[in-house]
């Protein structure tokens, strides 16, 4: 199979001077992740988790380092990862002190019986496993700060994006992921669904693979990632399928929402109902990028 | 619309002796939801956590006292609870201290912005919402201790059940519910399927409902209660959409699982793959209930 990447970079409401920062963002993980699939003989949970990682550590994306706050002004991450060779995941859920829940996510999926580990017991299990404690306060931005100071005083939205990618590897198996520092001033203890399997992603390689960003609660409601794969099985393309799930978080919610697809046969699509979503994916020789509604960029790809 | 009331005590290999008990509870559980509906001109929200509150109170259930031990001989526990007329719905993972979560999960519901709230933020919330703190050394009984070496000396499987309900009332709402002590032995932090809309269950008015129970880590890769769900939308009836599902369990990871399912229509499915599974539900005069495959006992309803 062709391999392809895909990432997002959260559907928000995002300050039009931060595009330029989040379009380079995404191209980048995307090249990240592109370059483990064509030249590392990689597997698409590799480029999922290295592309994630990627934008953990940047801190324009609301994951890892530049994480919203919650009301106390702390940080408690959500992340998840799934394999759609045989359905298994794994996630994290309102855990602290780490750079990558996404690698995390991806130890609970392959070192233990769970699916998800939440809070201090997800924390001592990355102890266990030798994964490096990072501070919160080494992972808290002054950005981070004065958001959570203009939610309070109702000076703007809270975020509530996250990051996601969907890969395709040479041998077909197909893996999501996600990965969210959660909506700036929520209540201590709210996990996202970033960190759930059927909500933020999905991947069954007989189908295909799905990230989805946005209204966090409103998306567990509908299970969008897994709404949007069920739809490929009843024959609607990747573009079809994103449009109608998505709509339906504005029609029955009044929430915006976004998310990347990717179909079993190597088609993709993306989709928004957010002011912006910052894009991007690679397939063949080109990239293709955005962030407004319609728009579409091409590039010739830098790493294949 | 005619009320009607479901519960499940969970899908596992239940010791024979304990199948009295258990078929006892999910009948006494079944008539405190239907006399609710019935009688006290209850909501179908109502319904579902009073009969809920009943089997966490039931040390045979594991739910609330009675729960099944982590790995460490402690308990933290996992609910949500789902109102099919809006689709909202609210949920707590790894709780502690408490009796009822499923009334947490309903707070959680009615009274944040959020879905899911998990550990310590979860109990901070229900000390704030007055919710009695219960010390877990009186919700962990001696039958929980002897399981758990049983469990750790290889000499039984871990328990994975959960306590369910559907119902609907006289103006057609449906709601669902789960509660669950976890799996015997499990990690600490271990969040479970009965916490999580779309895996353990779910409820939309112009569909239906379901409660699922069995092995939690299964139900979440196949998003069990959406996927029954979506086979109503699709035309299949209860029984069907719950077999084809529960199968699928079975068929992709050798797992057991089991559920209940109400169609908007009021028609009822009932199946599972464990040994076990008591259940029962009342519908116009007439209690049906059982325990084994294949079993279907009728009485005369007591409390309409």
């Amino acid at each position: 199979m062709e391999p392809i990447m895909i990432i997002h970079g959260g559907a928000e409401d995002v300050p039009e001077e931060m595009i330029p920062c989040k379009t380079r963002g995404v191209r980048k993980a995307c090249n990240i992740g592109y370059r483990i699939l064509t030249q590392c003989g990689g597997s698409a949970l590799d480029a999922v988790e290295a592309a994630i990682c990627y934008m953990e550590e940047d801190e324009v994306f609301n994951a890892g380092r530049g994480s919203a706050l919650n009301e106390e002004g702390d940080i408690e991450m959500d992340a998840s990862i799934m394999s759609g060779d045989d359905l298994s995941t794994g996630g994290v859920t309102i855990v602290k002190e780490m750079l990558h829940p996404i690698s995390l996510a991806r130890m609970v999926m392959e070192k233990t019986p769970h699916v998800l580990l939440a809070g201090e017991g997800a924390n001592r299990f990355a102890n266990d496993c030798g994964m490096p404690r990072v501070p919160n306060c080494q992972l808290i931005t002054e950005w981070a700060k004065i958001e959570l100071e203009m939610v309070k005083k109702s000076e703007r939205l809270p975020r509530c994006d996250t990051v996601g990618a969907v890969a395709m590897d040479r041998c077909g198996h197909i893996a999501t992921g996600a990965s969210s520092g959660g909506l700036t001033g929520r209540m201590v203890g709210r996990s996202s669904d970033s960190s759930k399997c059927g909500a933020a992603i999905y991947a069954d390689d007989r189908l295909g693979g799905v990230s989805v960003a946005g209204h966090g609660e409103s998306i567990v409601k509908l299970c969008l990632a897994y709404n949007i794969v069920n739809q490929l099985q009843c024959g609607k393309s990747p573009q079809q399928a994103v449009q109608n799930s998505v709509n339906e978080i504005e029609d029955r919610f009044c929430k915006r929402a976004g998310a990347v697809v990717l179909s079993k046969c190597g088609n993709v699509g993306v989709f928004f109902t957010s002011h912006r979503m910052p894009w991007a994916y690679t397939k063949g020789k080109k990239m293709y990028y955005g962030a407004k509604p319609g728009e579409l960029n091409v590039s010739d790809c830098s790493c294949s």
